[in-house]
């Protein structure tokens, strides 16, 4: 493939943005493992979840047989203000490192919400609607969930109850400032508004918070009013599903200009992106129709899928969550204060770890000052400020295409551009200043978290 | 024309950018009036120019015969990081205003200057680098411009040194950290770098700066350093000239697509954006072969347009720069604190100055809550948090929507979207508070401002 035959950046006409969520659950073999009461240990079932989720949603998270779910019209409507995202030709960057490689990043932050979480915010937010409810609640850390959130509330007219990791709440007023533009209301959490958040703050005075956190009062939040959901911007299945339009487009362009990938990176938090970026490919290379390296891309300071262990845990630090079976560093495991941006979470995707454990896909962690290395590179060339978290993928897009260099090998690399890093400008300034530190917890930090992992075995 | 006969957004087929910059100089009859000396009063000549100003920068400012300027290769490569721009149908904010009228905007801020800055700020550096320069010197207030600058510089290798406004240094941290990361040194302005920056600090103790001021010590800098020039990024022709891109990318969508505007809307500060956007359609109209309403749009706190004088006077505060004859609040003119966002400059582009001066477009001033109110409205449906400056378009658009619902004209309208609100957020904290406040300067304030525009009548 010549560097040039495909255009700069690729836009899929509007009629060629795909109608349909590709559910990946129903190619594999391996079903991710249910989620659990943490009573009973039992499978949850559709009534258990109700009091927590919608309906609709819940029918998703539990479907892992339908390939294919319809895109509601209201929600295609939606998309067609931010989508078709572009598929860009990192030609400025591959000039920059001289490399053999080709290199093409699918760019989800040309919206207000800076990333690719609107894409499932818009489809829970919808559900809501449909279902008559007054309102949903959730937790950010970062901010990007809690900023799509509060957009799609706008939209559908849905009150929109944030609950912000304090941490996140203090040094990130803009981000505040845009959910309040948005009608949504931001309390920083741990909060004085639920039992679990007065029970964390009389245990841990002073605490600055943590997702897991986060999520334990937004759930207690919307239990306990009525006419209230709760909704989350990763780790479910309903999410990957609904990111899988990031894929879906991905490869309907590839197909389009006849761009193979050799190699598929994104970074892994929750697996929001990542499990939405690889859904098609991931499906192809599970039914053996194609094979594709796939690498999931963590903090060295959080590493879930390199370092942490598959077991059910609970998704929340104060288990009003059921578990999941996943990649787990603890469930009070909480990053190193020197970590920036998101990744943080302590599990990852059923789907992904699923499939990670079955080795579909492999996973490399990196350390933040060469992911800001790699993002001020990227920002340089490509004229994009990204986020931190998307800057995971670029450092590892980056390594794999140096090490074409040196091999001569004109592999054709995707990497997935979850965001724009408008709101992280303060780690921007500490990389500036030279300021920015690493940190890899050594064994005995994770065994503090792993021995809060409870002993299940299913 | 039905709603939906045209895509949401129109993105151009990248064979479609215009390679021509246009020069809508050459279809007027009445030309701008010419830089003048301050001593001599004499038109400027190139020479006269050179220590300022790149050489070939200087040729297109003075051009004003030659409709179509080529767009350089390397400009045109730059642009295809972020151009063609979306031209987009805001049928979401037609619902939601339930107006017969289509509206239409360009959106020049998916890029990570967030603004149109850009067009003129990698044709200005790719000159300065073509004639060997070091680097370049400029001014930036809100931070859009020396933002952009700031990432065309990075893309030559030139060194850039931005005086930025120092209350806008303060109260923008994040602006300042985009610039760094992408290599410029950023000094508060006045500064004690510069004479005049020394002169004013000691006139003025404890000013928070303004645009004028900054202007002038970019200008001392650049013309005391060996290897420097200075460039600027709204006002001076060639900047009109650059963000002609604008007009004709919008021209080429709407002709692709049969779209054919009554009303043409931008925000006005120096000029940059409102006369790009029109520059094409003004050039229909001064050859008498359409009719379009243009509107520019000014804040009430800056009313160089509506309140100003049409005479000569300094580009900056300290009068180092040229004379320019153009709308002017006179050069010492500062717009109220309460002012949040750009749009403060005393003067105003002498091509839309002469264009408006001879009737060919009109001008409103809008308050700066209403204009947030606008903004607001605008996020919520349209899904883009909009620059305040931007924000003056919408107002009007609105506005004029709206007349349509009363009347039932289906009229079609174009806004000129400049960029996003990412970095305005403190004045959007304001609105969501109820704390913005409005400001009408009286004829008293302005009468302050005019004695200090020279008596000259060429």
């Amino acid at each position: 493939m010549s560097k040039f035959e495909v255009p700069y950046k690729i836009y899929l006409d509007e009629n060629e943005i795909p109608q349909s969520w590709y559910n990946v659950r129903a190619d594999m073999k391996n079903k991710p493992a249910p989620l659990i009461h943490p009573g009973t240990l039992q499978p949850l079932k559709f009534e258990d979840m109700q009091p927590i989720f919608c309906d609709e949603l819940i029918r998703q998270e539990l479907d892992d047989v339908n390939p294919y779910i319809p895109i509601p019209q209201e929600v295609q409507d939606f998309y067609k203000m931010y989508r078709p995202s572009p598929l860009t030709h990192a030609v400025f960057l591959e000039k920059a490192l001289d490399t053999p490689a080709h290199i093409f990043y699918k760019f989800e932050g040309n919206n207000t919400s800076g990333s690719h979480k609107l894409n499932s915010a818009i489809a829970q937010a919808y559900y809501a609607k449909k279902q008559g409810l007054k309102g949903v609640t959730t937790e950010t850390g970062a901010g990007q969930w809690g900023t799509a959130l509060s957009m799609a509330c706008s939209y559908f007219g849905l009150d929109c109850k944030v609950f912000m990791v304090k941490v996140s709440y203090e040094q990130k007023p803009f981000r505040r400032e845009v959910m309040r533009t948005y009608g949504a209301s931001v309390t920083p959490s741990p909060s004085m508004d639920t039992n679990i958040g007065r029970k964390i703050n009389e245990e841990f005075p002073g605490t600055t918070g943590s997702l897991g956190c986060a999520i334990s009062e937004a759930v207690e939040a919307a239990t306990s009013t009525p006419g209230y959901r709760y909704e989350l911007g990763s780790v479910l299945n309903q999410v990957l599903l609904h990111q899988s339009i990031i894929g879906l487009e991905t490869k309907a362009a590839c197909d389009k200009y006849g761009i193979k990938p050799d190699i598929i990176i994104g970074c892994a938090g929750g697996g929001s992106n990542l499990g939405g970026l690889i859904s098609p490919f991931m499906g192809e290379k599970l039914r053996g129709e194609a094979d594709y390296q796939i690498i999931a891309v963590e903090p060295a300071s959080c590493p879930s899928l390199t370092r942490g262990k598959f077991a059910y845990d609970f998704c929340d630090t104060g288990k009003v969550c059921p578990m999941a079976k996943m990649y787990t560093l603890g469930h009070d495991f909480i990053p190193s204060a020197n970590h920036a941006g998101g990744l943080r979470y302590h599990g990852m995707s059923p789907v992904l770890s699923q499939l990670y454990h079955d080795g579909y896909m492999e996973a490399r962690a990196v350390e933040q000052t060469s992911v800001f290395e790699a993002a001020v590179q990227f920002a340089r060339v490509e004229g994009i400020l990204p986020a931190p978290e998307s800057s995971h993928a670029i450092r590892a897009a980056i390594d794999e295409a140096l090490k074409c260099k040196e091999t001569g090998e004109e592999k054709t690399i995707i990497l997935g551009l979850t965001g724009t890093g408008y709101f992280d400008l303060k780690a921007y300034e500490q990389y500036n200043n030279g300021t920015m530190s690493d940190y890899i917890p050594t064994d005995e930090d994770l065994a503090k978290g792993f021995a809060t992992i409870p002993d299940i075995n299913l």
